[in-house]
């Protein structure tokens, strides 16, 4: 592509960008395709000769937006809303542009250095200890993968060299987590030859945390059978209700038992850095490792999962090594990213985390925790002040978990879930908001997570407007 | 930050990156920076207020810039030269700009869909069947590692249930490879829980292939020593030399003994779209799975790396689950990608592939792979004229591996690697090249990798030029 198209279709792209960015909520945010549509619409094999940009950023418009769930509009509230903010996205075209690859120090030393400047701005922010080493990750899937791959490097003798098949002297191996922890911990111990059964998802109580007294029988009941304990798993924010893990007692009850604690705070560790909520993060200073998502509810574009570890040493002992074609011709000894993980090539992601961080300040990134965690109370506020929902679930950050629970159903627990159902379809049938749901001791539960920066209190209003409306529609 | 603003940058950014792309040779290629610059040169905590992005982008071009190694300099020769054209540029922009994230069809049909059509168009040019399913990963590293899961959840009986250890069942398992295949391999084993001994790297003849006799011989001594061979890694183009192990045969072997055969063809698939070198892949159709990057020499932006699959089943087999909050509510069956991985989220990669693939067309991707395949025979023939160099592998695609070889040193092993050491440290203080080096045999040798998308003949004669003469100045 000549310089000349490169710029012309650049800012043609910024000016469309510009729009989208603005103005998402000219789109429905949950996709109205239906399977297939893309794939029945686009041609089965590559083009022969080149065509024109002008040409595919007309298919870009005409097939590809219509196939989005817009995660940029201001009424997604999904999963955990996230949202790329101005800079990030700006930051990613430099990125993409300087096409950088981390894996060595040289092979940009402003890589590896500048994720360890922003990751350590973060850091502090969280109010962290600096015993913390930090690195980057795609995802939080793969932060705790690691996580839990160097909590098997400390606790199985030899791991590394002989694995754990046709051992007779290793015992099976367990890692604990709650019944509200997220499902990357099951692909974990799957992926680490642990197997499910290497997973023991330990009790909660009437507010979704675990319990420590269950986790300690959990333990013993392990070491008695001649089950090697080998991690916890502790959730600050799980994914369906939020809760946070009582992670004080349990770092007690690891440092008694010699366990490697892995503190899973992908999507709530961010409020931890807003004045008066400092205890959401209360324990994990003790905390063999933690991990935290930028990408989540910090607006930096998808992916970007920071993690940190005080065993960084073990993760080290697990993984690295260096083939002749990647040895490194530095004087002094200098930090390789390829040596903390799986993954040889390290994208340039730590650009967006500190541009993100410089644009909005420290006080910016607060004051929009604070305001989505406003927003989402007040939408629990009106939930609690209706007769015909219900609340299920404390609002400790910026997700309500709630439910349609009109009196004349309130004891068909069948009719509650379908009725329930259909309110999600129905609202989201609109294109104004997204919801998602989950269960909730069997109960079909719906979601309202606050998390895109652009969100403002009409889109809360409108979702509950919505979901008031629908309601009424489906009673009648 | 508000439209206007985000307009302004971005319009500032697109002319910055136009004059980046177009002249990036006003760079020296490796950093010069030295080790802690760019963390000295940063503050060490996150500004309490925001700043203006006139201020961020200031100090990107004062101080990461400089920290950059420029792997999108033409003069870059180092690994794998790879590069991300224009239009992957601003594929990526849109693709932060929309933040989608494809973990479920829902989440946004078109990244699942679009992934599918890319992947399908991809595997049409490389000559492979239909047989195989295809799913992005971030790189060829997490590619393999999902691979030898896959042949371990084949092998191992209820793996996924119950995990490798402790128990008396299993007998250790083992992955073949040869000795030039990838460190990646390594990792995954050590991930899977293997081993390092879970791996045996299988000799090589003397152009660097695996040797099928050595690889059947390993296989029954195994047998014989109760390990259970559980999947062979086959390369076409490894790291060092791209050699190509004699794929045919070892299908062959692997057919007969049942075992997973999974092709590493990170850097060197993309050749087989070539006219005339369809042969590069002869065999692969009959992989069970099989690695191409984009990222590497497909003029994609970093990451994208194609997995291809005849047995998708094994791997969903072993890594698909759904919690109550990701469960879709679509009446069809659809493609959840979160099914065939570790990794939940998934950024929206297919596009930046997409709009490659169709801006240059098949016939201009396959104009240029060839283009750098001829300027690494050029480069081969210099070497081979020259009575002070010698070329030290055979060169199928675009790599050189050679070394200097004056006369007067020719007995002398270890003043070789000396001088060798010195020329490419040299030549790299120059600014104007990079290149890297491995070893064979022992022996210090440099690596020309040819593979950025604006590399001519004039940037190799250059590289030639610098080394003759650094050569003159080092025999002084």
């Amino acid at each position: 592509m000549d310089p000349a198209e490169f710029r012309r279709v650049g800012h043609q792209l910024v000016d469309w960008i510009g729009r989208y960015l603005e103005d998402a909520e000219r789109y429905p945010v949950l996709s109205r395709a239906r399977p297939g549509d893309l794939c029945d619409a686009l041609p089965s094999a590559a083009p022969e000769r080149g065509e024109s940009m002008d040409a595919i950023l007309a298919d870009v418009e005409r097939h590809i937006v219509p196939g989005l769930t817009h995660w940029n509009h201001p009424g997604f509230f999904a999963y955990f809303a996230i949202s790329g903010s101005g800079p990030g996205v700006l930051a990613e075209f430099l990125s993409a542009a300087f096409n950088a690859q981390g894996m060595l120090w040289r092979t940009s030393p402003a890589v590896t250095e500048l994720e360890e400047v922003a990751l350590a701005w973060l850091r502090q922010l969280l109010g962290l200890p600096d015993t913390f080493e930090g690195v980057i990750y795609d995802t939080a899937s793969i932060a705790t993968l690691h996580a839990l791959a160097a909590a098997r490097q400390e606790a199985a003798p030899a791991v590394r060299e002989r694995g754990l098949a046709g051992r007779p002297d290793l015992s099976p191996l367990r890692v604990y987590c709650s019944e509200h922890a997220h499902s990357s911990i099951d692909k974990a111990v799957i992926m680490l030859g642990l197997g499910q059964a290497g997973l023991r998802r330990v009790d909660t109580d009437d507010r979704f945390r675990m319990r420590p007294d269950a986790l300690a029988a959990a333990i013993a009941d392990d070491r008695r059978d001649g089950v090697t304990p080998l991690a916890v798993v502790a959730t600050v924010g799980t994914t369906a209700v939020t809760s946070v893990d009582p992670v004080p007692t349990i770092a007690d009850l690891c440092e008694r038992e010699r366990l490697w604690l892995h503190v899973d705070a992908a999507y709530a560790g961010a409020a931890a850095m807003v004045p008066g909520r400092e205890d959401t993060l209360a324990g994990c200073d003790r905390a063999t490792s933690f991990v935290v998502n930028p990408h989540k509810w910090l607006f930096t574009p998808f992916d970007l999962s920071a993690f940190y570890c005080r065993r960084m040493d073990r993760l080290r002992e697990a993984f690295s090594l260096t083939p002749d074609y990647l040895q490194s011709r530095e004087p002094t000894p200098v930090r390789n990213l390829m040596d903390t993980g799986v993954q040889l090539g390290r994208r340039f992601r730590a650009l967006k985390l500190w541009m993100v961080l410089r644009h909005f300040g420290a006080d910016g990134m607060r004051r929009r925790l604070a305001e989505h965690m406003r927003l989402a109370q007040l939408f629990a506020g009106w939930v609690d002040a209706s007769d015909a929902f219900e609340r299920l679930a404390p609002v400790p950050f910026s997700v309500v978990c709630f439910r349609a629970c009109p009196a004349e159903l309130a004891d068909d627990r069948a009719a509650l879930d379908d009725l329930n159902a259909h309110l999600l379809d129905g609202v989201n049938a609109t294109g104004d908001v997204f919801l998602s749901h989950t269960r909730l001791d069997g109960r079909f539960v719906l979601r309202l997570a606050v998390g895109h920066i652009r969100t403002t209190e009409r889109h809360v209003a409108r979702a509950w407007e919505l979901l008031q409306e629908q309601l009424t529609k489906l009673r009648r």
